[in-house]
């Protein structure tokens, strides 16, 4: 018998009859003989009518209470879910993230877990019960709720199959795998069976939007093999997991785009020691999530210091730039809200060089200019104006010839 | 300095504009030297949208699971308000029930509260915080969710304003106060400046929708003065206190009405000791609050016993009569839901004989048949037709003359 952790996104709960169809597949699950621990996101766009109905009352919003408003929408998920599974006669029973045991840090919408006591949840299963915890959120060391920043429920959902020893962990969602792009620009896109979890690291950071970095990382420290696949069509869908050492890595897995960040560029900065470090320990202090940074070559004792941030943290990190601009010597602070990021990922790009090459000049080709670039190990991004960005997830995607088999 | 708790219906937090609304009043009343705790409802018609989707989901809904599914709705008026309070510069913080330490049995949907803590309330209250608190809501003995059934949230500022020892209760809602009738049925009924607890409670108990039954029970146990007004006109309401025994009491106080119960009769019962005993222990046991009970004479040995239940508790009261029937040699069970109530409220009725024969009279003089009578002390209700009761309200009023100053 299997210990099997499934999450529902809110598009997998978007009305009354989908969550019939939910409580449905997971009855079937456990007549397979598999325990079953559920974990749900809040209802369809629950979220961003909360958000927006806060923005009508108040600009005033304290994260405390941001994160206590934004709660509600799961604990409405989980019952209405137990009720479904109720009317098919299997016993089920909700938690919250605090009965759940989910212990936060105090960092107000980004909270990050500690621990995950898990007791109530124990106690459910073996009692033959299926607990139907909500997603998202958690209890800080201050008693208050938090919640876990986008992506939320997939690290609730990882979470819990850690602490309880899952075998597997199911992240169903409105698509039905990771693509090798965005088949919404790249028709001829296809499915991926299976990704190493560094690989969906680098897809997820680039702007694959189908799971959240966090819950990759989560996935990846804790050995959770993670199954991403479709609550519309059942269909198997993608397996993220540790990398198969045994077999070849294809030089060129997937090619992403984000089109979700702003970049800043502080200009001017006198080149000594400290001045980077200064800048972005001020924007960590913030909590402000940096992606690429760039600083080019030191022209005259000056260089200029370019960085990308999510365009909602873009507000925090002009203030932030602006501040320390006097005390840094920089001249000037800039942003650019018209760009967007394209990268191209795989795990055989260790062992085969050229793949940038070939990247940069498809790009050239076809008249688009890079504004920044950054690389890891195992992935290549630029920054392009986003009018261009589909564009270039095009012309990148056929150079590598990604739809062969 | 004086502590108020305020608490704010559901149609007082009706859209963004109400919140202003509220939180300028609160900040207000603290302007004035007073220290306030606000008690919030669900917003508007959220509980009943709650209850419909619900419905939609699936037929069976574990009273646990719809205790959760429903307390969500005061989580999101608790953080609006905060976060409207704090538009206006105004130090507040919300607490769920749980968090509060409102601590209750574990009778899901009409829980009783078995104590309140309130150190985190007192705590915001020393460090100069406004706490705003979910009313409806609390926590079991057994970690679970629970709500306080209809009117919870009176309940709730009731218990809280005990628990904090403060010096007024104030609950507004959309009306300006308690009235001598429905003023839709009566159009010169007028609103009365005060009331004993004990006419307060046969009002609620008779139909008058303003306060629930259980928060001003618990007002008069524990001689906390409530003060029932309009959030829309703020001008001074109705005053719920101790009777004041300098007074000279009028006869008559006011007639209310009440269309939400159903009448069961149970027929051909044998006239033995024992049978009401075990019919109302079994209806009891299902948590129905049985209003009404009538037993005729007894005619050759059997007798039938009629009582009327809150429409909601009839098919459960269905359920119970007719397991019982054969069991108690009943020898039918009818259900009757086209009654209604009319009732007239009035502690000098105590002292004033000849009130019930002034009432059956104009009942009789309007062609209206009564179909059962109970009184207390300072109550007398008729249950009529449904489709007659405005008029018996309307007769009633006219013949005690209720409008005279």
């Amino acid at each position: 018998m299997a210990l099997v952790v499934q999450k529902f996104g809110g598009t997998s709960l978007g009305d009354a009859d989908r969550f019939r169809v939910i409580a449905d597949h997971v009855s079937r699950t456990r007549r397979r003989g598999n325990d079953v621990v559920v974990v749900v996101s809040a209802m369809g766009k629950t979220t961003d009518d909360l958000v927006r109905l806060a923005a009508e009352v108040s600009a005033v919003q304290p994260a405390r209470e941001l994160d206590m408003l934004l709660s509600a929408g799961e604990r409405v998920s989980m019952s209405l879910l137990v009720m479904a599974l109720a009317g098919l006669g299997v016993d089920a029973v909700s938690y919250t993230g605090s009965q759940a045991g989910i212990i936060t840090d105090t960092t107000h919408q980004k909270a990050r877990i500690i621990e995950v006591k898990g007791d109530r949840l124990r106690e459910s299963l073996a009692a033959g019960r299926v607990p139907v915890v909500a997603g998202f959120q958690g209890v800080s060391i201050d008693r208050d709720v938090t919640t876990l920043g986008r992506g939320g429920s997939d690290t609730t959902a990882v979470a819990l199959a850690v602490a309880l020893k899952a075998d597997a962990c199911e992240i169903y969602t409105d698509v039905s795998g990771v693509f090798s792009a965005d088949p919404r620009i790249v028709p001829e896109a296809r499915r991926l069976a299976r990704l190493s979890f560094e690989e969906m690291l680098d897809i997820a950071a680039s702007g694959g939007r189908v799971l959240a970095l966090r819950s990759v990382e989560f996935a990846r420290n804790h050995h959770v093999p993670l199954h991403v696949r479709s609550s519309f069509t059942w269909e198997p869908g993608t397996w993220v997991a540790e990398e198969d050492p045994s077999m070849e890595q294809p030089i060129v897995t997937a090619v992403t785009h984000d089109v979700s960040e702003a970049k800043v560029t502080v200009t001017g900065v006198p080149d000594r020691p400290g001045i980077a470090a200064r800048l972005f320990r001020a924007l960590a202090d913030r909590t402000v999530n940096v992606d690429m940074i760039v600083q080019n070559m030191s022209l005259r004792g000056t260089t200029d210091i370019s960085f990308t941030v999510p365009m909602v943290d873009l507000a925090a990190s002009m203030e932030v730039a602006n501040a320390l601009a006097p005390e840094i010597g920089a001249s000037e602070v800039l942003a650019d809200d018209g760009i967007a990021k394209v990268s191209l990922v795989g795990a055989g790009m260790r062992t085969h060089p050229g793949v940038s090459a070939t990247m940069f000049e498809s790009l050239s080709d076809a008249g688009i200019n890079i504004e920044m670039i950054s690389t890891s190990p195992i992935r290549v991004s630029c920054v392009v104006r986003a009018d261009r960005v589909e564009e270039a997830v095009q012309v990148i995607y056929r150079a590598f010839d990604l739809s062969a088999p």
